[in-house]
């Protein structure tokens, strides 16, 4: 995702660094420089920009906007650090992961300090129906990631249970994002309910796009082993779409049975191969489409401003960004 | 410490143990049965029933203190489910914990999620000041429990240190239980000071009688080892007020510095010795004692009624317990 995407509000986006770098403000130096690793290590800013061009429609309020794009940015920081933790990563965009470098220990309740924080901004806003729905964003978000868990190897999954699954996990904190900037904006309830739907059908779009990348990018590029979500044992879009297209020879099931011998590595192969050479991808293209198409039908009535125009430019790239 | 204590409030108690079932009314049946082992898991409730109790001296408002008062006891619940992930614990009041019988990684997840709705049952409160104490409160839990893991094995720690560490790392949320009432019953502010001054005193009050029974039970009384604070390199005031009388012939230099030896054994041994046989305890429990007369002052001016005299008995007895 291009950064000039979020043009129209590049300087807000700034503020939010400045915000962010707060959360490391705390009396211990060393517990100061661990929140500075974890908050400095960058990303896109994704979020906290669609927060700051959703609040650009109505009553366009940088001292609740800020704070809440910050809080949104740094719940998103804090499940990495948990996530990165649980699965023993040792490298985060190319920087070594607060579990590596401190321990799983310190990093678990690095990440409860950042969770604590990101509440913290929150509230800043004395908004209560934003507080509230922050708490249920986190959740949804833990929702998503346990079932995620518990659905490991299990091959019997359906495109509804994946999509339940993402929209929990990945879509539920951009409809929060984007619903929030009407809420903190003054905008009509139509007006919120539709950024709600844009952030949603968006994150739902980004996440399958994402999955899709995890079978067609290289190695290099994803930093990550080709399918390395299959090879942990989730199952994602490209794999369930294989799965309905060849029910009688699915390779998944040598993925998932066979563990760590050349069968199994002879099933990867030939996922990776399908996924890559049939019908399977465009059906999965198709439906990250949709739910592009979708995020920019919701905004569709918005004023056709700068702001407006780059939220449908961030849909439509959501999924162009990977092909 | 015993329920009798709780007496004036121990209907109200089941309106917490309710709530707190709710916690696990999610959709998913594993994941509710995860939720339900743990807010099952019992306890004395002591940090609902000092909401409950502090409630009862100005407007009692059960709709905003029960929910208040099971938010705080399920904050004090993931924090343990995260602290038994983190010290790889098998066991937490007899029984199994949620790492050993799901793994680390869904513990991780299911602390996070009572971490969530934790703030989600506050946020029912509708009141932006307790919403925003709270926030902070698990921003200073979160601080002590990172300084107790920097600080381990270090033996140079003062009781300056120490009651900073267990300040943030126990009274904090003892206090914040007290404080919440008082906002959320409409007390005067000199009044929401006071709870406050109470809370935060029973806390440390209960931390160090904890910290001098880990030196003085037995193993069968504790579920652990003798000392296993010290063995795990914590340093409590035992230890600490033992270095200032005796510091030229610190046992605890054995302990920290030969690591799993029979010299450590026997430094270990000496320093188990030296604490229960000498001026150490007397000086410990005197200060423990300090900090629970400090708080049966903090509510010398309430009136005399039954909830006073539980939060005065609270408060002796959260020194006594231990003797």
């Amino acid at each position: 995702m291009n950064n000039s995407l979020f043009a129209p509000v590049a300087n807000e986006i700034a503020l939010v660094e400045q915000t962010l770098r707060e959360s490391a403000d705390v009396e211990h130096p060393w517990l100061s420089e661990i929140l500075d690793h974890i908050v400095s290590g960058g990303g896109k800013r994704l979020r906290p920009a669609l927060t700051l061009l959703g609040g650009k429609f109505h009553n366009y309020n940088l001292d609740l906007l800020v704070p809440m794009a910050s809080g949104v940015e740094l719940l998103h920081t804090a499940t990495l650090v948990h996530d990165d933790t649980i699965d023993n990563a040792a490298k985060r965009r190319g920087r070594p992961t607060a579990s590596k470098l401190w321990g799983g220990g310190i990093a678990i309740l690095a990440g409860d300090f950042l969770f604590a924080r990101s509440a913290e901004f929150v509230a800043r806003t004395c908004n209560l129906r934003v507080i509230r729905l922050f708490a249920r964003t986190l959740m949804e978000l833990c929702s998503g990631e346990l079932e995620q868990s518990f659905s490991s190897f299990n091959r019997s999954q359906t495109r509804e249970s994946y999509f339940d699954r993402i929209s929990k996990k990945t879509a539920s904190l951009f409809a929060t994002a984007t619903e929030s900037a009407g809420i903190l904006s003054d905008a009509p309830e139509r007006d919120v309910q539709a950024l709600r739907s844009y952030g949603s059908n968006l994150g739902m779009a980004f996440q399958v796009a994402d999955d899709i990348l995890d079978y067609t990018a290289d190695e290099e590029r994803l930093g990550k082993p080709v399918a390395s979500d299959l090879i942990q044992g989730t199952l994602t879009l490209p794999a369930i779409v294989l799965g309905e297209k060849y029910p009688n020879d699915n390779p998944v099931a040598g993925v998932f049975d066979k563990r760590d011998g050349e069968l199994r590595q002879q099933a990867l192969r030939r996922t990776i191969e399908i996924v890559n050479n049939s019908d399977v991808l465009p059906e999965c293209y198709r439906i990250a489409q949709g739910f592009a198409d979708r995020a920019r039908d919701a905004v569709a009535d918005f004023p056709d401003n700068p702001p407006r125009r780059a939220l449908v430019d961030i849909a439509q790239h959501s999924v162009v960004r990977h092909r």
